[in-house]
């Protein structure tokens, strides 16, 4: 790519220069949901027919996405921006689980936790991935937030809708078996 | 194939005659589960290790054999080798329902239903896949068997697995999403 904007095509790699430059400079994460954004507060946190009692937790904004095609959520995100990776040596600073609890369990005027009834959040829904990473992750906010009254749910695993049996997983098929309704 | 044998090895396909011939004529349903068996009673109805108070439906014995290999269930099946298709002209008639019906909710000496608490099946799990046609005759029984005071469950929709929301199709996520524990 860089070759061709090289030999043929000049004008564009001054643009695409010039556009790098502007968002390193313009884009920085919302005060509320972490997202990346140009305003201090993102489109969909200050959008007012959203249903703000609802929290949901993700990955990523591709997984915010994912999550908004379905049109069957109208709370509000969090997205982490990452998760939490021992491996890789990305422990909960490095993701923005402290700026999530400030979120849902913000405190008052005097600095002290505010109570269950007075919070803005009433439920958080955990949207992480199904990997391993994406599962311990959810396990460490699940755990904190529940230790402060927080209602925690998580995105249902099962089969997927329009498969056969047969050629789904084991795990997925055992997962199924124990969360059946 | 048919040519390799006539050309290469006639006494294969001798071999493959009789057994076929031997199946056909020895090979039959199992009376309680409706699977295919030599036996009236196939191996995994006449196991005493196994829970008979549950009951799992599924569409074939390869279903039935994924389940089985997650180790994770340890009642019963029953088969109904197909699926209601209307599409197909496959109604109730063809596929094990009536057998089904009697199995779970059978008749006492007098000619009687049996009631609830005399009965050997105490949950029914429905297993059927979750494609249109699986969904259909999952329906079909949970309404037939809801009515005659059954309790009736259905593996859990979600998202697999291992698997990353970005990737997984909208119907699935908002399912996960309704269904969230
Ligand atoms: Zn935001
Ligand atoms: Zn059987």
């Amino acid at each position: 790519m860089a070759f061709h904007l090289l030999q043929h095509d000049r004008h564009a790699a001054l643009q695409i220069a010039r556009a790098l430059e502007h968002a390193v400079s313009s884009i920085k994460h919302c005060d509320l949901c972490n997202t990346l954004t140009e305003q201090d507060i993102c489109r969909t946190c200050s959008n007012a027919q959203r249903d703000r009692s609802k929290l949901c937790v993700v990955e990523t904004p591709a997984d915010q996405a994912a999550l908004e095609r379905t049109l069957a959520y109208r709370g509000l995100y969090f997205v982490l921006m990452g998760k939490l990776s021992p491996l890789d040596g990305i422990g909960p600073h490095d993701i923005g689980l402290q700026k999530l609890f400030d979120r849902v369990v913000p405190k008052d005027d005097a600095g002290l936790l505010m109570p269950v009834e007075s919070r803005e959040v009433q439920e958080v829904i955990l949207a992480t991935n199904f990997t391993a990473e994406g599962e311990a992750t959810a396990h460490v906010i699940s755990q904190a937030l529940k230790s402060r009254g927080v209602q925690v749910t998580r995105l249902a695993r099962g089969v997927p809708v329009g498969s056969e049996l047969e050629y789904v997983d084991l795990g997925t098929i055992a997962h199924a078996l124990v969360d059946r309704r």
